[in-house]
């Protein structure tokens, strides 16, 4: 009774309460703007976290879903999102409330491109990112200004993420990311360029025989040279059914047939 | 008659003739330094010749199977193919005077690390390379000192040869090359460093669900950025068949079950 009041609260009337079927997390989304897709649920399950005292900074949280996600999933873990779209950052702290999160998450309205003046640097272990993937404003049409900035790179590049985490991360500390494959190249050579060496690349396919639509990436901050190309992910089967991985991925029963 | 006695003077007692199965075109290889293996095949076949002058360069050609493998496929283009080695230059030029090539393929003993002496810039439209896949000495065992001079990195470096196909290659030239995932960072670094953009870039399964042992990948001399991750080329089978594709790219029918 007193949660479904304090639920009542914290929820705006444009927006929605989605659970994140673990451990009864919920996130606050306004489907207007941006709704957490499965790029968000591969990068989670991507960049582990091993350590309960581990630092996670993750840029351009908007929602908040990664972190939330992140603490679901590993239940350790001491995590700052920050994003340079104030509501979002102040819908993400009402998410943080509503999961009794305040203490092992910090959302801040912090604009990448001035890391320096809240962060020290070689102080964080992982940073993980879901940047806009748009260049520039490619393919940019009339829509709602926060979505135009989380999926693209109007107000911050891929430059900008990459040198931020390079400022940021203690070496040996990681950088996990989720892209298009068509910015592999760009990525691969601002990581090296901040001294963050690409380390694991994990393409995800829709189906088996189709080129990949997204990639994950894990960089080391001080890392050597060589990066392992794992396995492909594949997200749906020949039959349009969901892969076995895809399942454990989202922590979920498979439907017995 | 006229042909086996010529083939007679042309292969050595320490070598062997084979046959590429197209069009009657052969290789003479000595067993105990180099036999080509799929990855030439999935090269040729990656890299296409689409002009009856197209010039290509092949960068440390060995026993001229690059070229010669491409003339057989496309049945246009001028090669040159260069290696440091003279005995294997010497012994291509048999494969060629034995194909009777020797108009269309040149095969030179000359140091990649040299190129400019031997080439002018902005001549080639195509570069193609399958080099050596180790880095400096590593996993160097007491071996045939031309196999070590294949397979290792010790007298030109990955950087050597994109560097020379840099140099080489006409504005919209391109450089494709064959090698191991754990080098694609080095690759597509120093592929940018010297101008030649990555846009295409194709990973090859042992088996479906396993991760990827090669990597083709072509760069375009000024392209701009941006590059295209092709469907997997997957090379068995999960019943231990060669895919359908490998038939095709080995221009061989498959066997009817």
């Amino acid at each position: 009774m007193r949660r479904s009041l304090r639920t009542l609260t914290l929820v705006n009337s444009n927006e929605r309460l989605d659970d994140l079927d673990r451990n009864g997390y919920k996130i606050i989304q306004n489907p207007e703007v941006f709704c957490f897709g499965i790029d968000a649920v591969l990068l989670a399950h991507f960049a582990k976290v091993t350590k309960r005292e581990q630092q996670v900074l993750d840029i351009g949280t908007g929602t908040g879903i990664i972190p939330i996600l992140m603490h679901a999933i590993y239940q350790k873990g001491k995590y700052t999102g920050i994003d340079i779209q104030e509501e979002m950052v102040e819908m993400a702290n009402r998410s943080l409330q509503l999961n009794e999160l305040t203490e092992d998450i910090k959302i801040k309205h912090i604009d990448v491109k001035t890391i320096k003046e809240h962060f020290d640097g070689h102080s964080v272990d992982l940073v993980t990112t879901n940047p806009p993937y748009m260049k520039g404003t490619n393919g940019l049409k009339n829509e709602h200004p926060s979505k135009t900035i989380a999926r693209h790179e109007v107000l911050c590049t891929l430059e900008d993420i990459i040198a931020a985490a390079g400022y940021v991360l203690k070496v040996k500390g990681k950088l996990c990311m989720i892209h298009r494959p068509q910015r592999l190249v760009d990525i691969i050579c601002a990581m090296r360029a901040n001294k963050i060496e690409p380390k694991r690349l994990r393409m995800v396919y829709p189906k088996p025989g189709q080129a990949p639509t997204m990639i994950l990436i894990e960089g080391i901050k001080g890392g050597n040279s060589e990066m392992r190309v794992e396995k492909p992910l594949i997200v749906y089967n020949e039959d349009g059914t969901h892969t076995d991985e895809i399942y454990e991925i989202y922590g979920r029963e498979k439907p017995q047939v």
